[in-house]
């Protein structure tokens, strides 16, 4: 039996575990200090209580033989399809029920979208960006070329990115808001894409799992709001960060009727490998995902998705007034900035563990181009991110 | 962009697809008939009550802030992997926790463990079985070859069923109690089998997601009962069957350290890749499994399972009665009989639907060697299984 060799090529590291070993050691050796996490990108406000009542009464569904449910659709429920196909309506954006695909998460159909793609393929990825991307793309042999973000750009590559690469774009990975920067496309912008991606063959990933960030209304929040992403574009999505769901897992996937390659229906093609290699999420999930989409639900989404903002606005107020060079932080929970003093991420890592007690996230665990710079989260209680800002302010 | 072209290779009708379109046409024929299904391996009991108030109490901990939980352990919780781990040991056999991986269920690892392996392997799939390995290895455009069920091998294949196919074995499936044969493997025929892979540097991917239904404890319900597995083979299991989580979702799959191919450890590669393309499984339904796995939880769950087990002994003794050849029903939920008076497997099924509005399953659907062989499901209430078989009596 011979083992898919491209494994090999994985670089061994991985970010959060080298973060969550050297903050163990620090807690170890100052066992009295309050230690601050705006490292991990995970939710820590609890569930809204309507999806919290929706779930406990599909528990209680499946404990009563008139209500019991066994093998559910593998392409999702067609209550939650329609929820989600009304969410997207709401930003004006039309969509058919069957085009909306409810999996386990982003990550899991991030990585899994790629079976429907050959190994043969131009795979152009933004730096800095979420370490999924590559990994998964690594693992299948793809040859990846990646578009640099950088103070000059706002971390918002175009493609202009890849003049000078003399590569055929096939498969183009974006993430808006982005994780790890923060920074949000403008419609020009991602008209731009879409375009370039007509022009060329190519088909966009379009990474939306931090779309309910977006308070900005002049800010798309949708790849499907651009004319001509239907022809282009797979967008993904999650309820982890707008309901809370990290821990109860559930996203979407769009594959839109109009995707065609070579005669080839995507959204077939996805349906058939989800058919045979998946066979839908937990029932009790899809029940709580629903409630999260109703409107009592989306105004309880909304007060968390507030409260993570206004931290947001914490940290990025205190950036200014540090004079510290970043973006994010306005309709993203996360702040991007730029080490102080030419520190390395790792060195400024180090530097805040140590004196501040706080762990964050350092740049370069996100690609070489995130070097030199840092991602704040404000996943946290109001009166952490105001202490840990206070902190900050000290030691800077 | 190129698709991966070998989804054209995948055949286009689904067995389930087809069956559930047939019924309903006869059920909008005769609406006033009482339909009987026995067809689709799904289960119609409700899950076990301390499954319920585990779930319900874990909904309960994701609502209030000091016990809420955001990303698990892509591998699965170590509460659920130990529980996991007791159950093996109730067994016989002992496994290490971390070789335990807690997953949505046994096709998504069945399909996704596929990651691990160059496309250039040979692929050994029984037949009749469960259609997804299949269409799995076609997505993937490996190479397949079939080893035959039939009367005479008792619907269970060994290695010589390979003779004069000249090929050399690299990843082997194995179903035992088979689906939809519900035949099973002595320890002796696994014996062979292991000896077998471990001559030729094969794996065995062991499907063991009907082991539950063994009541004959001289039978082997786990691959590492035989001396030898832990180093050529990797066993999936769910509690689908076993505790009614068809709509839950939760399974598990053991790779063993020991497993080690030119210098790479497998137990190490899908951690990597469940960490990459997978987010673990929702902390509700872990919480659910460790319930079932607990000493009440089995106590409960058995009670379905013998439940199903009545109803298959009510199906195996009826096809005595009627003289009719058949497999399984005695360590599995699943009649296999051979289609009377020499009708083809779906001519038996319009048979069955239209004079008696039964509703099973064709054998020809799992493979060409199905083909004039039939699948009956004991998931049912024992009320509809006796009347099922009744209606059978008349017709035969």
């Amino acid at each position: 039996m011979k083992l898919n060799k491209h494994y090999l090529d994985l670089k061994d590291s991985y970010l959060f575990s080298t973060i969550a070993q050297k903050a163990a050691a620090h807690v170890a050796a100052h066992p009295d200090a309050q230690v601050l996490r705006l490292g991990i990108g995970d939710v820590t406000r609890p569930l809204p209580p309507v999806v919290v009542d929706a779930m406990t009464a599909a528990v209680a569904d499946m404990g009563a033989a008139a209500t019991f449910k066994g093998y559910g659709p593998e392409q999702g429920y067609p209550f939650l399809r329609e929820s989600i196909q009304s969410y997207y309506a709401s930003k004006g954006v039309s969509l058919a029920a069957d085009e909306i695909f409810v999996g386990d998460g982003a990550k899991s159909d991030i990585g899994n979208i790629l079976d429907l793609f050959d190994k043969d393929n131009n795979i152009i990825i933004p730096d800095p960006v979420y370490p999924a991307y590559v990994d998964a793309n690594v693992m299948d042999g793809r040859k990846i070329y990646y578009i640099d973000g950088h103070e000059e750009n706002g971390f918002l590559p175009m493609p202009d990115a890849l003049a000078g690469q003399d590569v055929k774009p096939d498969i183009i990975y974006m993430c808006s808001p982005n994780n790890p920067t923060g920074a949000v496309y403008t419609h020009a912008q991602l008209k731009v894409w879409v375009d370039y991606a007509l022009e060329h063959g190519a088909i966009i990933l379009f990474d939306g799992a931090y779309e309910c960030f977006i308070g900005d209304k002049s800010l798309p929040s949708s790849i499907f709001e651009i004319e001509g992403a239907r022809k282009c574009a797979i967008e993904i999505c999650s309820l982890s960060k707008m309901a809370g769901f990290t821990g109860v897992r559930c996203g979407f996937t769009t594959v839109p009727h109009d995707l065609q390659f070579d005669g080839q229906n995507l959204n077939k093609m996805w349906s058939r490998r989800q058919a045979t290699k998946f066979n839908g999420v937990s029932y009790i999930v899809q029940r709580g995902a629903a409630a999260a989409f109703s409107p009592e639900g989306l105004a309880q989404c909304h007060e968390n998705i507030s409260a993570y903002m206004a931290n947001a606005e914490i940290i990025a107020k205190t950036m200014k007034e540090l004079n510290i060079w970043h973006v994010g932080g306005d309709n993203a929970p996360y702040v991007w900035l730029k080490c102080p003093s030419g520190l390395g991420s790792w060195e400024f890592f180090d530097k805040l563990l140590k004196e501040a007690h706080i762990v964050g996230t350092p740049g370069a665990g996100f690609g070489t181009k995130g070097e030199g710079y840092f991602r704040l989260s404000a996943f946290n209680s109001k009166e952490n991110v105001i202490e840990a800002m206070n902190r900050l302010k000290k030691i800077l």
